[in-house]
């Protein structure tokens, strides 16, 4: 027993209930020896040999292989991690390894960051770990909860429709996957009766140890009132569930009367009771919001009243991949830190930002408009993230068809979508959805009121009618 | 039965031996759907609806996130995947997802790239998979081949010492580690023997199913003859095991007498008899050889012989990650296709490239020779990749004190020395050594000719000597 044994003897995660595979790992090139060279790097000058490799060999290489011949590099200042005013370097280069829980100075800048959007609400740049995108993040705390077997194998509640990382995950780790079905009548809205429905079905055959929520949704584009959060949090402290919190569209929320709430705000809000034990990882991303830089695969995740034991087996754990990519940490560094309004670009970028906002909230009313004007699909308003869900009524005939093809109906209906309109959707199935019903996912940034191309072509020659059309005339 | 399960019955990994949690993995966003629709782009104009983010929407905004007010970006042409003429655009930009296989460019560019260095024998693009980092791949392929329980548990051979990425993924997948010894005597030669007695010694207790080489080594710093190569083909047909060649050093070759091999070259020029039938996966990376640009998490494996089906299983486990880091992906493409004679910056890259690796090569050398002018450290020549892995003798004083200590002897030596002289060396015993050897892992990068304060340090004020001579005073 640790000194910390009792304080977090009664939490979710702690050693003794944590993925043994884990606490097997040994990843000794970031090990002890190193953890101690980084506290003494803070007060001594010291060589660090055999750990950082070869960038430093010579930061003109990579111009080289640029093959640009030398030429100014002041575009990617920012990124390259100078400051505003010139050629000060701010961290390392690209090229070199950083840290395994990514650069300490960026890690300070998200939890100014994060401390500015939760009101002041204390965050520990310590309790931060950047990764390859929130998926990898994702990943990595589902696979600190998966443990035992049979009755004791870890049960983690995901929402239906989800985000298809999480049954993947689940999947692959052999975990079991508690579906909670959100209300399509009710605008995708979490009922916390559902999530007690599906966690009492769920005791019988597993041990429950985590709840994910994903707000804004994904694929559903609802957003979660601060009420329905409460009730998340006190849900999860009565039933002892890892509260795990995908807030990747946290700046994207068009809906009047709807507002995002972080978990962790509203966790801290509801008093000490539920602030010093609730244990939560929330996830952020550069991939989507106004920034929508995807392919930097820049991500990051706090974790709240994680066990300090647990939390070096997941520093341990993600030092095994060395480091989340460079240009992905210095990206989050860029977004976590705009520019200020003494700074020459801060008009740019002010505009910029709320030009991307206002045509994204635009699209997502247009979307839900166009969309219900279809014969055969009902589609909920799109309060946030990037896209919606909608129900699409398919006939018997097509159901038919689908089944004599082996195909799940709304696979059946996308690929006819495919191959005779060239539109490409992801069909409802692959995300999850009420048996008989049937959806697809769709993404709101595609319509246009300019030039409907896009949508238009759903509406008006293709799609729901086009396909429904032909199947019922068979 | 498919059309292919007679070929492929025989072969190691296939659907009925592979990971079964893998198998119920399912992730629709890049399901069939998804690859018929890029199967149609191909040929047809046709608007992706729902998959493609937001990086379209405006790919001058990310000049303003950089705060550098819209400048000039010409740097980074080459990494931007513009072509060295000017604007072209040759792939998508760095903010957009990419295929979860990697850009089909980049992997055509890949594809020749090995074929040159091959002699000429085959590529296909398609055999080639895109990674963060080779780690990424490393464990993916090895999570694809763990499966079974007790005796029928995967095992998987690794050299001892190893790199340590190995030891920890076979823990994290609870896979079987299958030690075999490097030759410390031999230049830390493989030896088919000591293959063999680990081998028959682990098939006690488990099932081995694949073979993992690291060259040239890391931490070990040798480079494979021809002969050796062949011996371990032929052993890997012999015992139905399939092959993983970490050949991240391939352009880090400095010894007399020694040269790269790959393993893919050497198993097609043994005939078809092993050529149509030993499965292998060989690993690169951009942060080794010339390149170390470590920081981008740039990589791809290239698969031969992968059961038809079974790459089907990789290529939807790989697509839960959504794509390996675009800015990676495009240093990739760089490195793999770099200036031509005829273009301008050819000759800035060529004297960069002879610089780099002439100075890797001086800096082997002179490691070993000074190394070995330390009493109590035994060095090996460094003949490839960049580190080297001495054995140091330590007196039996000190190796009481890391007992009482609880520390390992070599751990124990290397705390003592970085808290005395700042110098950081990861000790042996992360990487595996003979019971009652103790070796330190050294970056032969930090030997320096001119300013010997790293190295020098160590030889002349520090380390071995400084340590051992306290303790011998105790």
């Amino acid at each position: 027993m640790t000194e910390n044994g009792c304080e977090y003897r009664d939490r979710v995660l702690t050693m003794d209930t944590m993925n043994p595979n884990v606490k097997r790992v040994e990843y000794a090139v970031r090990g002890p020896i190193v953890q101690r060279a980084v506290q003494i790097e803070r007060e001594l000058k010291m060589f660090m040999v055999g750990l950082r490799d070869c960038d430093r060999i010579d930061c003109e290489f990579m111009d080289g292989l640029c093959g640009c011949d030398w030429t100014d590099c002041e575009f990617m200042d920012g990124l390259l991690g100078r400051d505003r005013s010139g050629n000060e370097l701010r961290y390392g280069l690209h090229g070199a390894y950083s840290t395994s829980q990514g650069i300490e100075m960026i890690r300070q800048d998200i939890a100014r960051y994060i401390e500015q959007r939760d009101g002041g609400i204390t965050c520990d740049p310590d309790n931060i770990y950047l990764s390859t995108g929130a998926s990898d993040a994702i990943v990595t705390m589902l696979k600190l909860l998966v443990s035992g077997e049979g009755m004791s194998r870890t049960g983690v509640m995901i929402s239906i429709p989800q985000y298809p990382l999480y049954s993947a995950a689940l999947a692959d780790l052999g975990a079991v996957q508690i579906s909670y079905y959100l209300d399509e009548d009710n605008c995708w809205s979490l009922d916390i009766c559902e999530l007690r429905r599906a966690l009492q079905e769920a005791k019988k055959h597993c041990s429950p140890r985590a709840l994910c929520i994903i707000n804004p949704g994904n694929p559903t584009g609802q957003v979660q009132s601060r009420q329905c959060i409460e009730d998340v949090i006190r849900f999860a402290a009565a039933e002892k569930l890892f509260l795990m919190a995908d807030e990747v569209y946290q700046d994207n929320v068009y809906a009047d009367g709807c507002k995002f709430h972080s978990f962790k705000r509203v966790l801290f809000e509801m008093g000490l009771e539920y602030s010093e034990k609730v244990e939560l990882a929330s996830f952020h991303s550069t991939s989507k919001c106004y920034m929508g830089e995807c392919g930097f695969r820049g991500g990051y995740m706090e974790v709240v009243n994680l066990d300090p034991e647990v939390k070096v087996q997941l520093t341990k754990l993600v030092s095994v991949r060395l480091c989340p990519p460079v240009p992905g940490q210095a990206l989050l560094d860029v977004v976590v830190n705009p520019p200020q309004p003494d700074e020459p670009s801060y008009d740019t970028f002010i505009k910029e930002r709320t030009d991307t906002l206002a045509t994204l909230a635009e699209k997502a009313s247009m979307t839900q408009e166009i969309l219900n004007q279809v014969p055969g699909i009902k589609c909920n308003p799109v309060q946030g993230a990037m896209y919606t869900f909608p129900r699409i009524h398919l006939p018997p005939k097509a159901i038919l068809e689908a089944k004599e093809k082996g195909q799940v109906p709304d696979m059946f209906y996308c690929m006819k979508l495919l191959e005779e309109t060239g539109i490409c959707l992801v069909p409802g199935s692959g995300f999850g959805q009420r048996d008989g019903t049937y959806h697809f996912r769709y993404f709101s940034l595609f319509t246009n009121k300019n030039d409907e191309i896009s949508l238009g072509y759903v509406c008006d020659k293709g799609s729901g009618v086009l396909v429904q059309k032909e199947l019922m005339g068979n």
